[in-house]
């Protein structure tokens, strides 16, 4: 049996089924995968991934239902013949593959990657960089490593302000991105206890996985009821350090309850060395009941580090985002932490220093509340009328919401809209175990226009809805 | 015998030894190491630090002449009385350490770290910026985890016309800084070829080491003659991947030699999976002879790694470095580096590029050569004035040199160039294990002026010469 080394490409936000599927479907093309060849189970090829079964199951689905392979009932999958097409030269295979791709045409996307850029103050931002560089010469040489110490201070008292949280400008990191920091805070997790273990809700944020995991730790998957994490599989998982999205997980959007915050903490007292990381990565857009604070706030023993970033709330181009060092790990930092220089341009820093300072943040931020709760109530709206038999979760926060099927399964979910033009993205992509059938998709709204979720919303509908689809 | 946790910050451009005997100094300042403490040994704390010993000595030698501690004979070092200094609250100990700091100031600084900026054409930068700014609105949009196509096409060109490395856009990852591009590096050699270990030039770039062995990986000290790296050390040393600077080593300023670079491309081709790291970090600057070539252009087997920077040609504080992955590597990359995100701000990619591409680049280039080279002529014109007992070394290329004394240890010469107010640094910080005594120190001169680097001298010159000081 071949072994299929399909190439992962995460970034590009395109679904992983669709990548299997492509790279199955070029290797069949390219004759790489002969006729009669077997491959893989589906069981065995999700292991070999680290991705759902139900993933690959729709890459195997789509690849049957084009002809390319069939199932043979109690033996496997195998490839069809293809005739005509193994004599392709690399420029013919090229052009061909250019094709295929483009044959795919969607007329409206429901990425729950991006943000919304129509309304980004672009002349707040210009007349800002100007300022800054006419003044700071001094920019271009290096900075501190752990950020412009003005910069921090902005930081701190916007966390403490919006956020809730307890930290001063000598405890902030500033980083190129979640990832970086990521990678830095293992360092010193690392340095100060030896090789530490993760804890992370299952399903996850998988960016953040791949670091970890690609760092050589192990990395405990975690399930998650209405609450949050459950604190019961996590004390008897023996991992040392948590990672948890408390305000609006990502993706199923559930918001950890208070109680649970406060077991998460008692969790965390129990031992030394342990630790919660807070990524508050979405936290700015919330649509119904208060603002509920950073879990950093309620913690007085040092045991949370905070994680928060400027790619949602201004623009994931800045590669900007900032973490909170408990007092617990300064010692850490000043021994480790500090041998790395900083990752962040002085002159974008301060770029963004001024936007906060000058109110064009805040501004920015009330406005783009209110543009993301209309997006998010149509949706609503249009999510109602598809009739009985379907369940909205997640919508209480963040730019994107769940939709669960009694009787389709997300395999269906996501061909049927593909065939209508609709994009949505399988949830099962975001669980870290095999896990069972899904049958929930991912919808998000940031990039799309109100009339474009409306007519999506129809569009999905209809095709759910069609007996004989 | 009480632990010292000195806590290292290597960030800030100050001397290792002098963050040692300040630390201590605090210490016994504010009463935590008592009167009659015994200090550990040199060798132990150098040890314990990964120091060289001689950086250990520098500070205790200078701890003894002010008086904090003495040195028993056969015993050790032990902490003297101090009165009246034990009760100190903590905003008094603070107002007294800045007041000791400041008591230390130099009037020349030969800093081998920053560049000169007073030369920037900060006004083409501003209609660079305001450029991309105007025009460009989709860089608020997160881009390819590589960085943008358009920068990398521009940094292969340029890569292949100044440097004769051979590559194509496809094989650059663009990141903030070597440090960043080193450890995703390290990601996609362990996934290929499991935990790896490292050879580095003995003495090296302390940043990259601090990475690598931070990193958990074995990082083997191979020492260096006239030519370059020892290649049949490296070759007894089990290393799998050499940390090489073959432009002009850093510290030491050697050349590596085309029969060296030929022997280490031979090394590598003996094995699958030997891999050469070329740091090209600032090549951009060479006074002597025809610019020489990257090793990377040597070598057909997908051996090299090469990574640059625009700290030294452009801005250290703009953070933006690249790496050229050799095709043995693509695959890797494909599977395990696309998963992180790119950490370079898209609008900085894009300012550099135009900076670059409407010839601002090389115009800025050819002028700082000019100025580095006068005043890299105007120091070596003052050096020679200091008379017999002196060697220097390291003067082709880059922005330092390192000068030698037949008579003066290398604490000496600090400690003698200290109390003229004349800052220099001492080599034997650079090594990567503890090594015997250094009668060597490193002049950086870049951010000098003519007439500072030759005041700097004659000053070196009396302090170094005095009889009694």
């Amino acid at each position: 049996m071949k072994e299929l080394s399909v190439l992962l490409d995460l970034e590009a936000g395109r679904p992983i089924y669709e990548q299997i599927y492509d790279y199955i479907k070029r290797e069949i093309r390219e004759g790489k995968l002969k006729f009669e060849t077997k491959l893989p189970s589906t069981r065995a090829l999700s292991e070999h991934l680290n991705v759902s079964r139900s993933t690959v199951q729709l890459a195997y689905d789509q690849l049957v239902s084009e002809g390319y392979i069939e199932s043979r009932p109690c033996r496997g999958y195998y490839v069809l013949k293809l005739d005509g097409l193994y004599d392709l030269t690399a420029v013919e295979y090229k052009e061909i593959h250019r094709s295929i791709s483009q044959t795919v045409k969607y007329e409206i996307d429901f990425s729950p990657s991006g943000i919304e850029l129509d309304n980004f103050p672009y002349n707040a931002w210009r007349k800002v960089s100007k300022n800054v560089m006419a003044e700071e010469l001094d920019l271009f040489n290096i900075g501190e490593p752990q950020g412009d110490y003005s910069f921090r201070e902005t930081i701190a008292s916007y966390l403490h302000e919006s956020r809730g949280v307890n930290c001063s400008p000598d405890n902030i990191i500033v980083g190129a991105g979640d990832q970086y920091l990521l990678m830095l805070l293992d360092r010193l997790l690392c340095a100060e206890h030896g090789n530490i273990s993760y804890a992370m809700e299952n399903p996850a944020y998988r960016k953040a996985y791949f670091v970890l995991n690609g760092m050589g730790r192990t990395v405990i998957p975690v399930p998650l009821d209405e609450y949050g994490m459950n604190v019961g599989v996590l004390r008897n998982s023996g991992a040392q350090v948590a990672y948890v999205t408390p305000s609006h997980h990502y993706p199923l959007g559930i918001v950890m309850s208070i109680g649970r915050r406060m077991e998460m903490l008692g969790w965390a007292n129990e031992q030394q060395g342990r630790y919660i990381i807070e990524d508050d990565y979405d936290s700015e857009f919330r649509y119904r009941g208060k603002p509920i604070p950073a879990l950093q706030g309620l913690d007085h023993n040092g045991k949370v580090i905070y994680i928060g970033t400027f790619s949602k709330s201004i623009s994931p181009g800045l590669r900007i985002s900032y973490m909170v060092l408990p007092d617990t790990l300064m010692d850490s930092y000043a021994k480790v932490g500090i041998r790395y220089s900083n990752t962040v341009s002085r002159i974008d820093q301060n770029i963004v220093n001024l936007f906060i300072k000058e109110g064009y943040y805040e501004r920015h931020l009330n406005k783009m509340r209110g543009i993301y709760k209309t997006k998010h109530d149509a949706l609503l709206a249009a999510l109602k009328k598809m009739g009985k038999g379907y369940r909205i979760s997640g919508e209480s926060a963040g730019l994107h919401i769940l939709l669960s099927s009694d009787k389709l399964s997300e395999v269906e979910m996501v061909q049927r809209a593909g065939r209508k033009g609709v994009r949505v993205y399988p949830l099962s992509e975001h669980y870290l175990d095999s896990h069972e059938e899904q049958n929930t998709i991912i919808l998000g709204y940031a990039r799309l226009r109100e009339e474009e979720i409306s007519r999506g919303i129809t569009l999905l509908s209809e095709a759910f809805n069609e007996k004989n689809m």
